[in-house]
């Protein structure tokens, strides 16, 4: 299933723009797959090009976060925001990059809780303390 | 604004179930302040009770997690779930906790690139890659 | 604070259209207090008309659960929607068809629930028991 | 996978009231395909009947935007409430209705856009600019 | 599909923690059946006993509402909250707890209401009525 | 309310790249009014930067789509996501781009009419038509 065409290596290699995407893709990663989301976007080399520009400077270069816990954010807004694809890549990314089985489970445990009290205080409609106001 | 009435201190006193849920939160955390989502919860004693022993455990508890990180879980999901109260109040909780500005920042550009990610790959209706599952 | 301007009274009078609307509402709830949701949409009739026949026919008229547990489930949706408008002007509803307090605290309880088990889930993409399909 | 029975044709034709809201849906598309949101439908007839009402007076009839337009809107929509169903079934629909690819990408590139501002403006939690308050 | 790996009985019966919820739970719901989810959270027994424990005296005990509407309010939020897995979860135990196919069908139309409604309100940003406030 | 301090007009000027970034949204926009979500940004200059060239490249230059299209399809995003701030601001630059009421009218019914459709689809777990699948 899918609302568009999901590029081959073939097509890739065809289309400039898009193989100096995914060659930079393989470059930055050190591997030669590249999945899904990159073959659909592939139709859209200025999306492409767009998204993989932001993805790569917020995820693989150093900064204030260690990657892990990049991927573990990652992780936590994906499943509020209910993308199945988006789960299933990042927590292989996250393992990938060192998250154990039980950081796993606090993780998950930590995004239901949040949940939890995210509906209760939108039910309770609970006013914000003014010690929690920057300005 | 509530649709509930939120517990005053002296309110609080007058009910014992309630008064040890609220010592508890002052005992563990330290402090005499306690906000407005314990007051608004505090007209269903086991609700309370419930919502308290969770945070508790997950939150206050040396786990796998470090104490910062999971406040910046806590706020990812939150803002995702679009709930204002706990975006104000982990903020904070999270600053509290070490969280400085520039973590502050990477944290936002993560959510905001996960989420423009998460309906990119919605649109795209992207199949996930037999890599990623598990079983 | 509102994208659009809220009729008075006056303006209703003047616009038969959005008049027999309001008339209509008055009627059928049998009070003369019309809350925003109506004055905001009577700037475009037929979507106002098109609302309020919804409401009316789903929500005032005899049908399978009663009026207390309609407004119940209106509330759940709408904390899980994030509307605030929403959850506070059916929970007003929910009272005035006698929601107990502790009713209340049990819906807000298992509202919180399923949002943790949803998330839980969502989080471990969890495959649908063939047990639970229909076809 | 679906929580109810999907009509065959052969069972809209044995239900008068069903099979007059399919009569209607294959007159107006002028096609005899109908697609399984009313399969599903089928079960409760005056859900169907004011689900294809409402759909037909907004999405078949003349009105303020043009028909492409309008199923973009739709995808984008359904795109953020996480509805596969709905995002094939639209992105098909605009197709029909003339989307060219690279509108359907300058589209999810919109739709990711505002995703991550909408994000980014909850974590921020900025006050609305009196500028845009209508009152 | 999933993110995690599905406990077998025989993984269940070679860890006692795990084990014991399985028991707690046929035991509660008299069946042999577990589903899919308790087999994903196996992983992490203590969440496992957390969910399980929240789950077990909010919708197994006799509380406020009847079973059927708990169930029936745990669907509203499933499906608000996009969770494929517990609205075909819910649904069986709704109608395992009585729903009939007509209260099923006047549940899905006013979750739908709902929607829309809340998604109006959201466009206009319509101000809470006084009237409507607790405190 | 707001989890970060918003930059002054004089806090601005003493920062060079914060400078540029709202030299060039003045220009841009030929006007001096630059809203909060920008001052709200100020505080992490590469954020600020990355967000403002996404938003001046898919927004203010001539695409496929055309100007007020593409602020009508960002309000509706942001009305399923529930950014108060974003409804308000991208309402107001739909107008300033041409939305007249009767359109804005139509695009708010469209937006709950999608939003009822993706409620009852989810509810019913309807399966895509394979006429629908791309590949």
């Amino acid at each position: 299933m899918a609302t568009t065409h999901l590029y081959t290596d073939a097509e890739v290699e065809a289309n400039p723009k898009v193989k100096a995407v995914f060659d930079d893709i393989r470059e930055t990663r050190g591997s030669d797959f590249v999945n899904n989301i990159w073959r659909a976007l592939a139709a859209d080399p200025p999306g492409l090009e767009r998204t993989w520009e932001t993805v790569k400077s917020l995820m693989t270069v150093p900064g204030e976060l260690d990657a892990k816990t990049r991927e573990m954010i990652y992780i936590a807004v994906s499943v509020a925001n209910g993308c199945s694809y988006c789960v299933h890549s990042h927590t292989a990314a996250a393992k990938a990059k060192g998250m154990s089985d039980a950081e796993h489970g606090e993780l998950m445990q930590i995004v239901a809780l949040a949940a939890s009290t995210n509906h209760l205080v939108t039910a309770l409609q609970v006013p914000v303390d003014p010690e929690f106001q920057v300005e």
